[in-house]
């Protein structure tokens, strides 16, 4: 897509030298950009120098990108200091609603990249985290559409799909494939450990699938604790839901019931076997433009409608005058998916028409 | 170990042809074996054959060596079939003390290798399935000490280490790691389908951590409708262990009790880090040469003592004649280890000398 505004080998400020902010500092600079660090401990942002994340340690203004990977209870406070600047902020926080809400802000997209590690601080740092990751972006009514459009394009670059989501959902949806994962594989691990301290033998049992249901249990528990404060109500709900779940299966086992534990396991198995991977971009691809409306919040509509579709846009741009309302959104997905983008989106009102890629 | 009593190039008989069944055979072709395989289903034994499993399919009266793959369910009364040929028998299946109480025989060795697939059938056998992994036996008083240190070496050169522990302690401990934490996950995977059902932009947000922790759920559910009944009392017992452990979050994260969740979050991350890895065996090695006492049960005692005091065997060899009940019974292990393991032989009435390897 040749006219993508893309943000190319620009001028990044990383808010935080963790191993988030060190790996995108990294994967930023791979991709050409000059990137800055800051740190409350003025020391990490140096070390985030000397691993090769950033460029330099020390606050950037004109920086037209801002990254703030803070902790996720700092994260408002912090980027509300930075959105005066004219610059695209964005986090990379693992909740969102307090955050977008109380930043309210154009220029302010939320974001959320899943990936991580078991490894916390900058030294472990990766610039190849993202690749093959959903990274959620959270536009709402007031973003600025062309914002969202180079972050969305700038993201990609990573490696990484970009799904988009209004904030609330988001932190429903995180709660279950991710919070409530987390605090389980604690749970079991705290069961195992008891067991343990009696069974030395225990531990040299743990095979593969316990290992593999544990591993996100060696996270950093600060992180875990700003999450179940900022995302309490979601997290208390799912994990009731995982609580009664676990229950009647006790129930099952105890009495026996091999075809209600049957329908149980087969329908967790069929729905494991169809989880999504993230498959490569489609050889073949679409373009669909649709003129923008008179209306705000049309780019928070349209990306989070394709989300729901399951319908992946590989490239976002914004072409013409942005300010007069009056500009083409260009989305370039999988040829497979077209028609159901364009019926979803003309089913709520949006003109689109659909085009080989570089046909115009 | 030159003297090292190996079953090496013999003749041994798979029973069951299935992914375990399969990937043993495959590894024991690999080291040398006349491989036989049989099924109840021969086009499954056949198609063992043409994978390269088993050299070929149908029953082998002179094999030394016989395996039983099949369901947890059948293995008591299938090995029962087999015992009367003066072969060593073992199986694979996932519980132990039904069968080995059932069976109660000298040349039956019940055994667990720690290790399996999201996938099923003998297709998708895999010589290496086996390396790195934890391998279980669990010898009784009854047990034959050369069939069990015979078999000691032989699944230690599949590239697995051994650890022994009595059937019922072992139904225990495999609820814990195994049993239990594969429902966990068929739990979440069944919240978080019933989740998706409504929002499909769901399953695009599980990430690695979800993907690890429910990659267990993708088992086959008969498998583990059998593991259920064959292990009910544990697996009731540890599944309300861990609905009170996750009662306890929820009213923490309810509560916002920081300090509550901190204290379990951190025992649960330093319990995941120390989590034993498959480490390979140390350079340097000693022996610790017993002799035989004349009782019985010694080597059921003595391996899982080994078990018990983390102490890895890497090697175990009678010598002499066991009919005399005054043989010598030689464990290789960590030269660090030395010490703590004839520590507690001693404190058992055992009178072991340590050697450095080969010294004799």
């Amino acid at each position: 897509v040749a006219e993508t505004a893309a943000l190319v080998e620009g001028r990044a400020l990383i808010v935080g030298a963790g191993l988030m902010g060190g790996s995108v500092g990294m994967v930023l600079r791979e991709r050409g950009w000059h990137v800055s660090g800051v740190d409350a401990e003025p020391s990490r942002a140096q070390l985030g120098v000397e691993v090769g994340a950033f460029d330099v340690a020390g606050d950037d203004l004109t920086a037209e990108l801002i990254v703030v990977c803070v902790p996720v209870s700092q994260v408002a406070e912090v980027a509300a200091g930075y959105l005066d600047r004219g610059a695209i902020v964005t986090d990379i926080g693992s909740t969102k609603a307090n955050i977008v809400n109380r930043l309210n802000h154009p220029r302010f997209v939320g974001g959320h990249p899943m990936a991580g590690s078991e490894r916390d601080g900058i030294a472990a740092s990766d610039a190849l985290m993202f690749e093959g990751r959903t990274w959620v972006l959270t536009p709402v009514e007031t973003t600025d559409p062309n914002a969202y459009a180079r972050l969305h394009t700038l993201v990609s670059s990573f490696g990484a799909t970009v799904v988009s989501v209004p904030p609330d959902r988001h932190d429903e949806l995180v709660a279950i494939v991710s919070h409530v994962p987390h605090l389980a594989a604690a749970a079991l691990m705290g069961v195992a450990a008891s067991a343990a301290e009696e069974h030395a033998t225990l531990l040299r049992l743990a095979a593969g699938g316990f290992r593999d249901m544990t591993r996100i249990a060696a996270g950093h528990p600060t992180i875990w604790l700003d999450i179940c404060a900022e995302n309490r109500d979601a997290i208390v709900d799912v994990l009731g839901q995982l609580i009664e779940a676990l229950s009647e299966m006790r129930d099952a086992v105890e009495d026996n019931d091999r075809p209600g534990l049957n329908r149980v396991l087969t329908m967790a198995r069929a729905a494991r076997v169809n989880l999504p991977t993230g498959a490569p971009p489609a050889e073949e691809l679409l373009e669909i433009w649709i003129p923008i409306p008179d209306r705000p919040g049309f780019i928070a509509e349209i990306s989070t409608l394709a989300s729901e579709l399951n319908v992946n846009i590989y490239d976002i741009e914004v072409t013409h005058a942005l300010e007069a309302r009056r500009g083409t959104l260009v989305l370039v997905v999988d040829v497979t998916k077209g028609d159901l983008l364009r019926g979803g989106l003309m089913a709520r009102g949006f003109k689109p028409s659909i085009s080989r890629l570089g046909e115009r």
